[in-house]
């Protein structure tokens, strides 16, 4: 079964959220317009709402991150739920059996929804291929995959800024080889129907046939990439994922792709600068800029929980029957 | 005092879990069927119940365990209740006195109910005698000594599929000597009267007094055991816990003791396959026989919850008077 | 901007809660009668006030403490707020910019309140000062500066026992030096108008200043310093904090600043002895002191709660729009 089904019921409604890709635009757009429902809860003095209350939502984290966790555990918090977080070294786990008898167990715990995140590609489809009816799986990150809720925090990021997705030329700086967020928002980007997507980096850091199964432009030079760009969305030196000397140095980097003051210039002169985060500063960017009038890198960090309450909610199913 | 009197109050009613000792049938029975009340609890789309709402219950885990500890979060928390979760690094506290200065503390604190782990026999007892009055104690495995909440656990799941427990014969299989799981089973079935309780092991992980101390039917050939048998448990083999030659291997183990299939058909043709989990797939059983029809492990994981309900809401006291 | 006026509203009200320094008497003294309304929940069955609920607390801790973590998780809890419970390891941060980083995503992750603890003085300080409107700091001690919330239940605890603050000779023992509640204790005594506060210690553990900076009696002898006495504070020995060959052993210690019985009759015949806790039984004082008449050692454990529930509920702030 393809990713695109897995995700999706018999009514073409989402019932696991995995990746990107199987996802229409209509789908995208409810993801946001739905976030966007949640918005102005942050700012109300009770930010409670029932949608998951009495429901068990399990952080299953087996990469350790927490910031992704704790928007997650905000997020289901938020709509009531009872949060359980497990981190568990994944070197104490072997692949397969083992991954499923973690799922059966917590499923017979009656545990309704479990966040995911591995360094596998693929381990949160390898749950929801596996998962009970009445159970949803979240994609907090698989591996270099996908991180599919990052991806679609930065649409709506994207759209609190700038409206309409189909003129915008946007421009995604660093390491695209090992950045599952880019591989997410690039999908993304290109189902909401964007002008322009174009990837800049070194060759090392660049998939070798990113034009052809992407459908981007390839920069090697960030000047000419960001040139007229209505989004700049530099990506993290995930430095801990590199192997072998594809980048000769931090100095380096930032030299030849850091967004520096000057550069930005270049941009559209109402761009905005995203980031994933946490920032490197002094090597994805300067300081000046991430803390400049352009940059929407906290926002995004906001957001992030508007759009993790509306995929757990929008994903959530009625529990069936267990033994 | 004897545990007997311990966990129990003036009235005969439980104030502390703390074993199976001292506990009459009708105490047993009434611990299943509360737990029979919340079962259907798990299948509502709202699955909260208020019994112990406003009462915190610290999870005081001195010996590490994701699955007993969530378990309990997760009946603590659909009885309302706030959790709080301690692990405890037993190597920075030293017996008596400071275990007594951590329990007055938390006293202090207000918490109501201490759900304990720790790999010294006896603990939960001695939090038991010292206990203010209002505070109840949960023994959740002690040393070698006993696992009362899993042996209860155990009880509810072979009563939902067999109904009435006295024409029954059950089989232990495994590494008895260590196993405080195995003592407490022992314990329940004789006191829920079932026709015979068999255990089935090698010598040297027999308790040499087995026979006389706990009114059992000892096997040293799994094939004699199981037959006929109507309730097969397998024990976890408790690597961790043996010291000493006792064992050849676990290749060794399982030609010997392991269930297979061709076994299997020895018990009664409706006989249930039981494990407390996790398993060691190959070791205790083949996987065929864990995935299999007669097995009803994951279930024994789903009582899991309604049993640790009952048991936490039926120690509840009153919060009395403190200074 | 001094700390007096970063933790006051323009109403002079507190906003953030930082240190004694810079409160009046007559903000210590609504502290103290908040706590006192929050008391007897303690002793009712649903312990739960809605005053937080829909607020979300982070506990930051820098610097692990179990037991200060637990009771403010309890005191939020209590408040009905969402609690977000964060260890960091402050060897994975740099100062400055990172720990601003740090505070700027949990804000827009729309946390309220940060409950701050670090090894570095003035850590709570820097993040009050960079704090967005709508967001409260509270210091649960930052190195050898302050440790407010502990003066504070120290305080309620006197007040519970003695009433009136104006006539009490007061004695601090131990090492003063390295000791951030001593100095948060002497503050609020002395703006709380006590009698008198004695410092007692060996030379190398008082600071060299002590009697000008913080208007106390210094005494090296522990005979002549609780004499009379109405209070008795021991201090917990902070041996990891304690640098070079200030203290020749624990022994010697005991020998000559231990709280024993028999120096205890010198002071006042009312007198109650106190201590921040865990203790070293027999390096500070005698078990049987600790677990005597006079301790109050367990009732600060408790107070505490009702102190941080006063404290948490009275710097909240209505959440300001944030983009």
């Amino acid at each position: 079964m393809s990713a695109a089904n897995l995700q999706l019921d018999d009514n073409n409604k989402m019932r696991h959220f995995l990746s990107i890709e199987g996802l229409s635009r209509e789908h995208l757009i409810r993801i946001l317009d739905t976030a966007e429902s949640f918005l102005n809860l942050s700012d109300r003095s009770v930010k409670k709402v029932p949608a998951l209350r009495g429901k068990a939502v399990a952080n299953l984290f087996f990469e350790n991150s927490t910031r992704t966790r704790t928007t997650f555990e905000l997020a289901a918090k938020r709509l009531s739920a009872d949060v359980l977080n497990l981190n568990i070294d994944t070197s104490a786990t072997t692949k397969g059996e083992s991954l499923l008898d973690t799922l059966r167990n917590l499923e017979a715990m009656h545990v309704d929804m479990f966040v995911i995140r591995h360094s596998e590609s693929g381990t949160a489809h390898f749950f929801a291929r596996h998962a009970q009816p009445g159970v949803s799986i979240i994609n907090a990150g698989d591996g270099q995959h996908a991180h599919p809720t990052q991806a679609m925090l930065d649409m709506f990021t994207i759209r609190q800024h700038k409206g309409d997705f189909t003129p915008l030329k946007v421009a995604i700086i660093g390491d695209i080889l090992h950045s599952r967020v880019a591989r997410s928002q690039i999908l993304a980007l290109n189902t909401l129907g964007v002008s322009e997507v174009r990837v800049v980096g070194p060759k090392t850091l660049l998939p070798i046939d990113t034009r052809e199964s992407l459908g981007v432009h390839v920069f090697h030079d960030i000047e000419e990439g960001i040139t007229d760009a209505d989004v700049i969305i530099m990506l993290r030196l995930q430095k801990e994922r590199m192997t072998g000397a594809l980048l000769p140095s931090e100095h380096e980097f930032f030299q030849r792709y850091g967004l520096t003051e000057s550069r930005l210039k270049l941009a559209s002169p109402d761009a905005i600068v995203m980031h994933p985060g946490p920032i490197n500063r002094g090597v994805e960017m300067e300081t000046v800029v991430a803390d400049g009038k352009q940059s929407v890198i906290l926002q995004q960090v906001s957001y992030g929980i508007a759009i993790r309450m509306a995929i757990l909610s929008m994903t959530m199913q009625p529990r069936g029957e267990t033994s």
